[in-house]
């Protein structure tokens, strides 16, 4: 492996920022962008909230947690704020219906979000200071994540677990008020816990990562704040994060016009509950399905060109469970001609297994081309007519271009949420929206609990 | 990274032989190294109990445990046992005095045995049980590290944290009678958790690692008992640990002769409290000193030749604060020819800056020489009258040619056990080489806690 060594101390200038970062200092545009991402986190954990996933972590956490004083988005039961956050980052990545960083693949909300989430319901924050850390902590996470792709991500990390863990880390340890060693060490003790492996797509393990990576961050902070100590060079040393993780990397992305440029505004939110890599195959499967009436029997064989990408990530034919399908190019182009839908029931058990759906996974044969870009598909459709139509998407609904609007990601919050009843519904969407105005955030998560008052 | 692509199914064998193994097939020499193993370990977690990383990581995390049923090893406090994983790891470690496995540089019995005992402290486990399960974790982590061993190493990953986590997940799901598929997540949940970086060395974030990773693996089993999934292969897949964080890897070595040859052989014990590539010098510089009655101040200055690993690792030579000491050449030189010992009160803030050591570590110059074994050094010290002292050492006491013997590990036990009277010293000695004929694992535990009846 190649490691490029560092002079600069990136950890001692980002450790700077992040200590005297006020939330004034955050523009206006920028704080409606955290508004957004926070509506779409939020109505993710609510989501993912009753996922057996998160019914077996509790039973098998549960019984070693802590004073349960901490309430759990989408769950009536209170546990300490650690486990709050690992069950915080499953439920809300456990649908891949949550963000992503279109320069990194990061899905950086679920584990920011997550630990600060736990931390505001067993500490007085202020709505202000919550979105405030939450942007720092995403910033931290986007940076990083700039600073190491590809070459992290290519390696196999899923790096919404294994760089998500900074964030965590970095927005806990704003709330606490650390000074600039108490951060230096957070960020330490959050990279000699950076983990998580892309083999685990498609099992559980996939939202055990943001989870995880929410509880490590928010445990560094906890221990930094003591007096635990880390090596100094964290990010930049021989055998730092950057070095012993990626064989190439550019420490400068992290720090470069840092509090001036905000990589909020690369997010994006997901239309589709699965990769996004497969978001253009089933927009154009649904195009094409509607302007030609095709169903499902009436389909011979497709055939897709996409990029590289996507065959490396979602080439997952056989499948048998519905978070598998969530990787399956061929499952989108199933869902998105058979249905012409790709709503959470699309990605059930049951509709992997569904017959009508299964054949037309079989018939489909998707080529790896480097010509197509990673948000496109360039797809012809054989009908057992004999016609053959064409379909080439670039830019698929939900990417920077045609981002969904805010009625759009209320649309998404108010149809996940369904553990609460419509009116708890519609006034946890108005208290994220309004989270700037609460004088503790409290009054959020209180509202993001079934049948709390 | 050049990853080698693998075929067999590494994980299902590695699985199938840890599902269906039974205490009488571990031959009796291996379980006498098996406690000898265990001797050592709680000895020193005995000696680090004190130490003020496990006060910090107390003050931090103590408010967030489970409820309090688990004893710690030298500690009168209880806590869960997934804390108490986390603070046998880092007890048992903060001192460098524990165990290495010279193929692979992995100090295996603490991520293991931290979590072992935290689980026997809250179930019932017998002795024989508690020695099996500790031998299959210890292999796995061996097994493993061989496999991936240099390139992991040598990448940054400190392996103890990194790999540790192996050997307490399989450890643990031992004990709780996992079936094969259960196990296979417990493997598949421990990689995803797999980190610890060697930039944290000199801090108490190396401690950490062994801590963490026993609380991890620990983790990994409860999760996966109650039905939590993890990918299939996560030791073999391309995006897999092997892969992800080793260049280059031979997982034959995980299965090769498995249960017919144990890596546990391959162990040795400290005799002292330090990196153990440092280990020669002070021996040679002990020898010297004693061969021709030198002081600290007869010293002009030394010339060392030793392996590139050793300035690789051990180039600390302005530090001021203990753990730093641990890790450098011209502080195990200086000690060696300045006082004669390596105790743990040689490794402490104060000798760090003892100023006739701060000396000595100033004319003290390595010179790395890849002629040099790793366990090898080539001194010449000069003193102020103009002699050149010469000492050439090959296998350092404690090396696997020169191994610690029974008695001398039960001095060394006897020694750190400072937090228990004289008395319960020796029960809890007793114990652990008594550990086969214990009805309950928690007739030993016991008997580690200060003020215990």
């Amino acid at each position: 492996m190649v490691a490029e060594t560092s002079t600069k101390a990136y950890t001692a200038e980002l450790v700077d920022y992040l200590v005297a970062s006020h939330p004034n200092d955050i523009p206006a545009a920028t704080r409606h962008e955290g508004k957004r991402a926070l509506v779409n986190i939020v109505g993710c954990a609510l989501g993912g909230a009753r996922h057996e996933a998160m019914d077996i972590a509790i039973a098998a956490l549960g019984p070693y947690a802590g004073p349960p004083n901490c309430q759990v988005v989408g769950r009536s039961e209170r546990f300490d704020p650690l486990l709050a956050s690992l069950l915080n980052g499953i439920s809300s990545h456990v649908h891949d219906f949550d963000d992503t960083l279109p320069r990194n693949y990061i899905h950086a909300s679920s584990p920011v979000a997550s630990a600060l989430l736990a931390y505001a319901s067993v500490n007085p924050v202020s709505g202000s200071d919550f979105l405030h850390a939450f942007i720092l902590g995403f910033e931290v996470v986007a940076r990083i994540g700039n600073a190491t792709y590809p070459a992290h991500y290519e390696a196999g990390w899923h790096s919404t677990g294994s760089i998500g863990v900074f964030g965590a880390a970095v927005g806990v340890g704003k709330l606490l008020g650390l000074d600039a060693t108490q951060m230096t060490h957070t960020i330490g003790l959050a990279a000699t816990q950076a983990a998580g492996l892309r083999e685990m797509f498609g099992s559980m393990g996939k939202a055990f990562h943001p989870g995880r990576s929410a509880q490590s961050g928010y445990m560094a902070a906890l221990l930094a704040q003591k007096g635990f100590t880390s090596g100094r060079l964290p990010l930049e040393a021989p055998r730092g994060f950057a070095a012993v993780t990626a064989g190439r990397f550019d420490l400068a992305k992290v720090t470069n016009r840092l509090g001036l440029e905000f990589e909020l505004h690369a997010n994006t939110y997901k239309p589709f509950p699965c990769g996004i890599v497969i978001h253009p195959t089933i927009d154009a499967m649904i195009q094409l399905r509607g302007e030609h009436g095709i169903k499902a029997e009436d389909v011979r064989s497709v055939q897709l060109r996409v990029a590289p990408l996507v065959k490396d990530l979602c080439d997952k034919k056989h499948i048998s469970v519905g978070l598998e399908g969530k990787f399956s190019i061929y499952h989108a182009t199933a869902i998105g001609l058979g249905r012409g839908s790709a709503g959470l029931e699309d990605f059930s058990d049951e509709a992997v297994n569904d017959p009508a759906l299964v054949r037309l996974r079989e018939v489909t044969e998707p080529i790896s081309d480097p010509a197509v870009g990673e948000d496109a598909v360039v797809a012809s459709v054989t009908l057992n007519d004999g016609r053959v139509l064409h379909k080439s998407l670039e830019g698929s609904i939900g990417n920077l271009k045609r981002p969904l609007s805010d009625a759009q990601l209320e649309t998404k919050f108010l149809g996940q949420a369904t553990v609460l009843t419509p009116g708890e519904r519609a006034a946890a969407l108005a208290a994220c929206w309004g989270i700037e105005s609460l004088a503790d955030t409290r009054q959020l998560i209180g509202r993001c609990v079934p049948g709390a008052r």
